[in-house]
Order: structure tokens, then C-alpha cells, then sequence
């Protein structure tokens, strides 16, 4: 059987990822009676009076919706929230596995903006976080900054900023073994979605100078007529050398590729055009931008893809599950720049000296101390902000997350 | 310590009620490509090609939606969508203790009707079934109304078809004991929110032709000019010998009181007014309308309430996990009010005749074998409805809920 036989057939006999588990069970009435009626109004009424007690009394603190309206499944496009939920169940998967964090799937059968953001904010109650999933741009940008503006609890569009925090961190350890300086790079990003708009802004905020981006039509620039309002931004904030052209005019002389894109776009001579020593990664799934061997015969110092059968998987898992859990140990009110930069530094942090080589710039993705020391740093940059709700130590912190990612 | 304080620490202690515990682990990059990525895309392809998958490939089949708006909670009253999560937590743990269901809390904020329609509505690929709870009446009606048109799954207000089912039960044992037929009854309904409009009809379609409700201002009769739609309708439908006055004028001659409003309106003289061997079922909570003592000096012969500490405990427990269950393992499209007679006979019928007394009418709530024999009685109904999307033997049925009632 192939990987997508064994899948179905894995999907099948498991009739769905998730069980919901009661922490207590029921075995007598005084068990009824405190978890149910009458005990638990008293609980309610308390909430009613001080609405931050929610977080004690409930799941609240360590729930996260993984809302996705279906527009943009994997590289599947827009087939739809029931045909989504496979992949939601997934990740609240994930979340548990690398996170201790419980993610509940929420499919919508609506792809209006408005009508997404309202529903996400009605909904809201129940969920300490909100983690955006496989909503297609451009109107997850509108949608995420909505309810950033309307929710008191982190809202996350994981395709933005789960993929930037694990490129900013390969990029980081990548930069150890080549040598250069992030002020002085000349980064190329193929794909202007979600992704590569919001990885553009992410390393410029990290000391990135000279971000060229580009979409199938090519370059990213004001001289361009056709591009929304989103990359029409892009065009402004990047392209500091207001260049034009195609994709392989922006790779000459690039230190950096990073492919958020489609399938085969480069060959061995794209990169021979790009300056010495570049760093590719070709992260297109589940066929990358380039090969790793083609982007080594061409010269290719540092190689990363999506893909877990070749070295360097630059794979979200790596960020957003320890990213949550920080955030919602310390009842951060949102998940900042600041933060995710000092989750990614976690992540690079995780290749020791003696590990880091041009095959190891990213630990593995089953490597469950990735979740908890990126947990830690989030947090201890959320209260250094003085965004956090809780104030803990580190080492409250730590214990805190040792006995909820294990 | 009393129980507020007892609830309020087990509240404490577990901090949520409810995890979300994945039915497989990650240990490996097997397990992590397929159950996520790449392996998730083919069922999701499959699901988008053929929508009925989704029941196959996810949890959706045993998932229901705890849904509240926090209007109505307990006897609490309008107390916001967070201060309720503790009570739609406590039914989640109910709905898998008693029916083995997965039920999700999902607590909006948001009260207006035609908002809460929509966004059911929009939240309701990941389920497969929508518990409405703790709605206030008469939004309640047009919210469930308007859900079971527009959604092609179960939709199903506890306060009102719990209750009334389980209403029926007992009142099916207590004629046993009393020998009076249903269609001589005369019965009075005190409380004409969503309970009490939806018993009256729920027994009149079980055959019971005299039922007079009353409101805090009296009689429902087509005389009262301040009657809400909903209220005007009963009247309508209702009081058939078209009687005005209080209460007390109702209940002169009636054979059963149902309470369904508040505390210590009735006493032992009321309860004389009625005709011979009264049936009362008294079930304001926590304080009844009359107390079982009270109410057999009075003369009744038959004494039922909502709490635990007396006998007779009209508790909704005893319903809706079963009929959940039911309705999920044939994939019923509805509820139907024959699928909720059919769960009410079966409720019954878990008294032997040789149990069956004044004091035991009903079983008892943590008796496991109610769900069971609910979930079969609701399932074998729903098929012969023609309303089923699968068609099971009664044996493989069987087999089916007792492996999921554990």
C-alpha cells in the first residue's frame, strides 16, 4: 500500500482523531451532583461575578480552536469545511502530542469575511486561543487583524506565522554556517499568499533589509498594476532596489531562496545565478521548488524543504503547539512579533554546536523538547511585555510545562 | 463543607472538566505523515468527492454540539456565555458517561436569535448532532425551528424534549399505579416557558386530550391579550374546555400537576382541590413547588420531582445520552416526536412491574442500562421512519451501543 492507501485506511479504522474525555468520571450521585446540578451553579455564579475566574473553573485555559473555513486545504485549494476537518482533527493532534494544549477542530461552512470573523468572535467563549488554519489569502489577513482587534485571547493564522517562526529559525542557524550577516542578505520569497508575505515581513522585522517577493506574474512592485491590496503593501514595505521582472532576475546575486510556492519552478542553473554560498529552501508541498540534489549541483550551501525524507523539514510543528502553550500558560492576550522571534531563536537554539552542519539547521519535528523550550520563551516574552494575565517564575513556568507536554 | 463550596473546589482541582485526548499518539514520522501531512489529504480529497465520507473519516459521527447563548442557565438565569460553560462542560461529561457521545461546549456571545441561527448553522460540519441548552424561551423555539430546517442533522433543545420526554416516562408508570387512561387525564401545566409548551404538546401527541397551561399571570386561554406568539399558540392548542382564572381554578379536578416553574406555589389544600389520586410532579429546581411531604398530606398518590434526595427523580439524564446515541448510530437526519415517545416508553419500561410503586416510577439516573435501551428503542424508531441514513440489524445495533455505552 502507498501513503495515501495506508492514510485511508488508517482514517477509517480510526473513525475520526479525536475523543472527547471527561477528567472525572460519574459513579455516583454526590459525582452528579457536584460536576452537574446543583454543585455546579455555584461555579457559574462565581464566573458570572468575576469573569476571569472561567479560566480556573474550566477548559477554557488550555483550549484552542483550530478554525478553517476550507478555502485553502493543504495544496488541495477549496474543497470545502467537511472536507477540511481531516486535516483540523490533525492538527489538534499535534497540539496535544508536541503542545499538552487541547485543540478542538471548527469547520465553517461560510467563506464570507465578515461573517468568518463574527462567528469566530461569537464563538469565542469557550476558547483560551484561536488558531486560523488553511484560509485562503487574501482574506485571512483581514480576517486574523479583525479579531486580533475583538478577541482578549491570542488569535494565530498558523500558514502565516507558525511557517515564518521555522523559516526565521533556519534561517538563523543556516547564517551560522555561511557566515553572513541577516543586515546584509538579498532574501528571494516565490509566493506571495499567506505565507510569503507574512515570512517577507517577519525577517525584515528581525534585520532582513532587502526582501524582493514574487508571485506567478513575477516581482512584487509598484510599478505593478494588478496586485491586491495586500501585495500592492508588500510592493511598498519591499523591493528596496525597486526592481522588476521574473523570478530568475530576482534570484541574481540572492544569498537566500525561500520557496513558499508550487512545484519544479527552479533548475540547477537558477541557482548557479544566485551570490556565493546561497541558502535554498524550497518548501513547496509536497513536491519543493527544487530538488536538494539540483539545488546542490548548482551550488547550494544550505538546502531545506517541507519534506520529512530529505534533511532540514521546515515543518510548522516545530512552532506553533510550544507557541500556544506559553502563550496560554502565562494567559497571554496576544502572540506578538516579539514573541514569535523568541520562539524561533528557541528552535535554532535546539541544534546544539556540535549538531549544527549544513544537513541539521532545524531539530526534528518528533523532538518533543522543541515544544516546551519554545513554550518557555514565549512566555517569558509575553510577561516581559506585560501582555501575560499570569505572572509566574521560570521555574513555576517550567514545571508548569513539563506536566503538560509530556 | 456544603456543596457550593465542595463544587467550587472539584471545579478548582480539575480545571475544565473535559480533555481532548487523540485516539493515536505520534511516536514516529510514520504516524506523523499519515495522520497528518501528506497522508490527511487523501481522505480529505475523498471527503470533497463524496460528503458522506466525512461520517467515515473524522469524528463527526459521534460528535455532538453542547450549544448555549448562557440566556437561561439553570435557574440562574441570563448569566453570559462564559458563566454558563460550566454547566454545557457538566452535560459533555454526561452525554459520554451515560450515552458515549462526544459533546463539545460551545458557548456564544451572542443572543440574538437570527445571529445564533447562522452561526450553528455556519459551526455545524465538524458535528453530528446540535444540543441546544439554556436558551430562554421564546427565542428557544425559533432557534430550534429555524436549525432543524436549514441543518440536515439532529437539532434537539434539552429544556424542552429532554424534560418532556422524560415527563412522559413517568407519567406512563404512574397511570400503572393510579389505573386511569390518558385520554380521561386532566393535567396542568405550571410554567409556560420552553419545558411547559413543549410538554403540553408533547403529551397531547402521546394522546392526552385536556391540558390547561399556566403562566405567572394564570390560565393560558385565548382571553389573555398579553400573550407572546408561542404562548397565544398554546392557548390555541390547549385548554380545551377554554378555562380562565389562576392556578388554583386549574387545578380543580386535574388528575396530574407538572411544575415546571418555582418554589412552594402549591400546598397540601391544593393538592385536596384536585380529583382522586392526583399525580404530582413537582420539579422546580432545587426548591420544588411543593415538597413530596407536603403533597402526599395533601393526597397525592403519585409524587415526583427533580432532585435527587426524594424519590421519583425527573431527571433529563435519563434521555437525551440514549437518544443521542440513537439518533448518531443511524445517522437520523431528526429527532422525531415519534423517535422522543419511543425513548419515553423505554425509559418506562427500566421499572419492572415488580419495582413499579409510588415511590420508583422512574429509574434511576446513574443506571447505565437507560442509555443503552433509549439509544435502541430512538435508533430502531428512527429506521423505521425512513429517516436513517444507515440501516443496521437490531443485533448489530446492540452491538454497537454497547460498545460505545462502557
Amino acid at each position: 500500500m502507498d501513503i495515501k492507501q495506508q492514510a485511508v485506511q488508517l482514517h477509517t479504522e480510526l473513525a475520526g482523531k479525536l475523543n472527547i474525555v471527561p477528567k472525572k468520571r460519574i459513579r455516583s450521585q454526590r459525582d452528579l451532583s457536584l460536576l452537574y446540578t446543583p454543585g455546579v451553579g455555584e461555579p457559574c455564579k462565581l464566573i458570572a461575578e468575576q469573569p476571569d475566574l472561567v479560566f480556573n473553573f474550566t477548559s477554557k485555559w488550555n483550549m484552542v480552536a483550530v478554525v478553517t473555513d476550507g478555502s485553502a486545504v493543504l495544496g488541495l485549494g477549496n474543497i470545502g469545511a467537511e472536507a477540511g476537518l481531516p486535516v483540523m482533527e490533525g492538527k489538534a493532534v499535534l497540539f496535544k502530542e508536541f503542545g499538552g494544549v487541547d485543540a478542538f477542530p471548527i469547520c465553517l461552512a461560510c467563506q464570507d469575511t465578515e461573517e468568518i470573523i463574527r462567528t469566530v468572535e461569537y464563538i469565542s467563549p469557550t476558547f483560551g486561543g484561536i488558531n486560523l488554519e488553511d484560509i485562503s489569502a487574501p482574506r485571512c489577513f483581514d480576517i486574523e487583524d479583525s479579531l486580533k482587534k475583538r478577541l482578549p485571547i491570542p488569535v494565530f493564522h498558523d500558514d502565516q506565522h507558525g511557517t515564518a517562526v521555522v523559516t526565521l529559525a533556519a534561517l538563523i542557524n543556516a547564517l551560522k554556517i555561511i557566515g553572513k550577516k541577516k543586515t546584509a542578505l538579498r532574501i528571494v520569497i516565490n509566493g506571495a499568499g499567506s505565507a510569503g508575505i507574512t515570512i517577507a515581513y517577519f525577517l525584515m522585522n528581525w534585520g532582513v533589509k532587502d526582501i524582493v517577493i514574487c508571485d506567478s506574474l513575477g516581482i512584487i512592485s509598484p510599478a505593478r498594476k494588478d496586485l491586491n491590496p495586500f501585495k500592492a503593501n508588500a510592493a511598498q514595505k519591499t523591493n528596496p532596489r525597486n526592481i522588476s521582472g521574473v523570478l530568475h532576475d530576482a534570484l541574481r546575486d540572492a544569498d537566500v531562496f525561500v520557496g513558499v510556492s508550487g512545484p519544479s519552478l527552479l533548475s540547477a542553473d537558477s541557482i548557479r545565478t544566485m551570490a556565493k554560498d546561497p541558502i535554498v529552501c524550497a518548501m513547496a508541498n509536497p513536491d519543493p521548488e527544487i530538488l536538494p540534489a539540483q539545488a546542490k549541483a548548482g551550488g547550494a550551501k544550505v538546502i531545506a524543504t517541507g519534506r520529512s525524507d530529505f534533511p532540514n523539514q521546515i515543518n510548522n510543528v516545530l512552532a506553533f503547539p510550544g507557541i500556544f502553550r506559553g502563550a496560554l500558560d502565562v494567559r497571554a492576550r496576544a502572540i506578538t512579533e516579539e514573541m514569535k522571534t523568541a520562539a524561533a531563536y528557541a528552535i535554532a537554539a535546539m541544534v546544539t554546536d556540535k549538531e549544527l552542519s549544513k544537513g541539521i539547521i532545524v531539530p526534528s519535528a518528533l523532538n518533543k523538547d522543541v515544544g516546551r523550550k519554545v513554550a518557555l520563551a514565549t512566555a517569558l516574552k509575553a510577561m516581559e511585555q506585560g501582555i501575560a494575565g499570569l505572572k509566574l517564575s521560570e521555574t513555576e513556568l517550567i514545571a508548569k510545562i513539563n506536566k503538560l507536554i509530556s
